[in-house]
């Protein structure tokens, strides 16, 4: 059975479903807005390991186990574990999956890893490969300020712009079968670059990415925005947002009622992090807390979630190149 | 309907056709012993790019849009691009696919990203999601020595164990209907990790990874290796290869006879790449030639081809981390 729809899009015929989440934070993201839809709230940003790096391995690992805890299986139950990090040849996620010896496929879609592993660990189930998989992405702050930018204690100060990354790893189950909210559709997205060279403005940089991925589903799916309770992009920020909106609107569509984006829903005005969280944990610490317990709740029942990636790296920006980006949508329903 | 086959294997129900092929390679790799099974040798490692890493870029590029050439599509006939290289954040895929347009999912799995691209993309294929995926990777010799080891032109002296990065991109289109080999099967592989902290001998580390999932293949699906008409690993070089023998000798199976390492497979011994070659490309280079055109001919008929992945990165190794490595396997069959 063909299961495309237009260019860039799919229709599952059995949808999976998400079985089970699990996140973890650092201390600023536990301080934050949304406190109470966390499972762990790290100490500090190191949590007794040797680096941040190592830290954020074992953030991962955490969520990993504890998602496949929660959702009463046990490691082995799991058939493939897609995940993937910011951290150069995904570092973090190589160590964490080290310690979970299950088949594995290493995602790489930026911060719109936890969509693209979705996506993908949806095709597997309902292509009849795998009956269960494990997904889990994560970032940390200052081994990705350390990594893109600057050495982390050097403090250097951040334009307006800018984003802080996420502390954090989310991880999810997703099953053949089983009660909770399904994966029904997924829009792969291509790769879009306006030509912006500051790393630092990665929020615009991606809109477009996201404005194009949003307009492919539409475009495929038929549907409107309104058929959607809540659209959240992953972590476009303030500035980010705004300019998906304003794309929106260009085209007589006004997406304020049913829009939101996870990098703008994690810290307090007060905390400082300038236009908003970014990281690929933005996405996932939301969504495998706040959003998918609001699924879970029925306060919510028709979710796009939209994971936006800066796919640029130190050297491509080095060499005076411009920042690719993509975004890839995921719809979830219960 | 289930295809999976035991703990890591799955058995495809339609098998994906690979429809077609094409490779580039750098100019040392085009003096080497396989020359007459490669599409384009570049004239020096920079063609006339600003740096390696774009480069490496364009070779993908090129690949892909002749692989597309040659099975007599066009662009917009691909449905997905499943993509990875060596580079931070994937940065010369990602530069690469900016220039293609096509829905695509970035893949890490260091140099195993070929067998992972292949098999992910064949299950996009069998499960219902596509009708046609490109799949791509790339290395370069000198954009991999300065980001992993030191400045390039520094020329510094390396150990007889260490294996010397290809300069080149492979790409196949594999399609849903049509004519050429086909891949049968796919085993994912765990991540496995020795011990080895020594960057210079990935060989030796990836070795018991590609032991490993060959024995799951084996297991999974009821063949032995007197089933293939040949076994490739995908960048071992001579000594991870006799690793890979001395393993299944002790478990009372002689390989010799059907196995052999695409790294093993590519330079002359006169041209001092030491234990032999390694990189994304090294495995992609030899199956987008001589393995790919062999099965055309029906002078190799079942073809079980194992990537191999170190997975460690700069950072891990100065952490004193060792290096979690992956094999993945995927049997093509005419």
């Amino acid at each position: 059975m063909n299961k495309k729809r237009g260019q860039q899009s799919i229709v599952f015929t059995t949808p999976p479903v998400i079985t089970s989440a699990a996140n973890i934070v650092g201390p600023m993201e536990g301080e934050g807005v949304l406190t109470e839809f966390y499972d762990h709230i790290l100490k500090d940003n190191l949590d007794d390991n040797d680096s941040w790096e190592k830290c954020e391995s074992s953030m991962m690992e955490w969520a990993l186990k504890t998602a496949i805890k929660k959702d009463q299986s046990s490691v082995n139950d799991v058939d493939y574990v897609l995940a993937g990090d910011l951290l150069n040849q995904l570092m973090s996620t190589h160590f964490a999956i080290r310690n979970v010896g299950r088949p594995f496929l290493g995602m790489y879609g930026a911060c719109s890893t936890l969509a693209q592993s979705m996506l993908v660990g949806s095709m597997l189930i309902d292509g009849g490969f795998a009956n269960k998989v494990a997904v889990a992405v994560s970032s940390h702050h200052d081994a990705a300020e350390r990594q893109y930018r600057f050495p982390t204690e050097l403090g250097v100060q951040r334009p307006l712009v800018s984003q802080w990354t996420v502390t954090g790893s989310g991880a999810l189950v997703i099953s053949g079968a089983g009660d909770g909210p399904r994966i029904t559709t997924a829009t792969v997205g291509k790769i879009i670059d306006i030509g912006i060279k500051d790393p630092n403005a990665m929020g615009p940089a991606m809109a477009p990415a996201a404005a194009d991925t949003l307009w492919s589903h539409f475009d495929d799916t038929g549907r409107q925005p309104s058929y959607y309770d809540m659209i959240y992009t992953g972590d476009l920020g303030s500035v980010g947002k705004a300019l998906v909106v304003e794309l929106f609107k260009e085209r007589g569509v006004d997406l304020t009622a049913v829009y939101e984006d996870c990098g703008c829903m994690i810290f307090r005005q007060e905390q400082d992090a300038h236009a908003g969280a970014s990281g690929c944990a933005s996405s996932a610490v939301v969504f495998a807390g706040y959003i998918y317990r609001m699924l879970k709740r029925q306060k919510l029942r028709k979710v796009l979630l939209v994971g936006t990636g800066s796919l640029h790296s130190t050297t491509s920006y080095q060499q005076k190149e411009s920042i690719p980006c993509i975004a890839h949508a995921v719809a979830v329903e219960i």
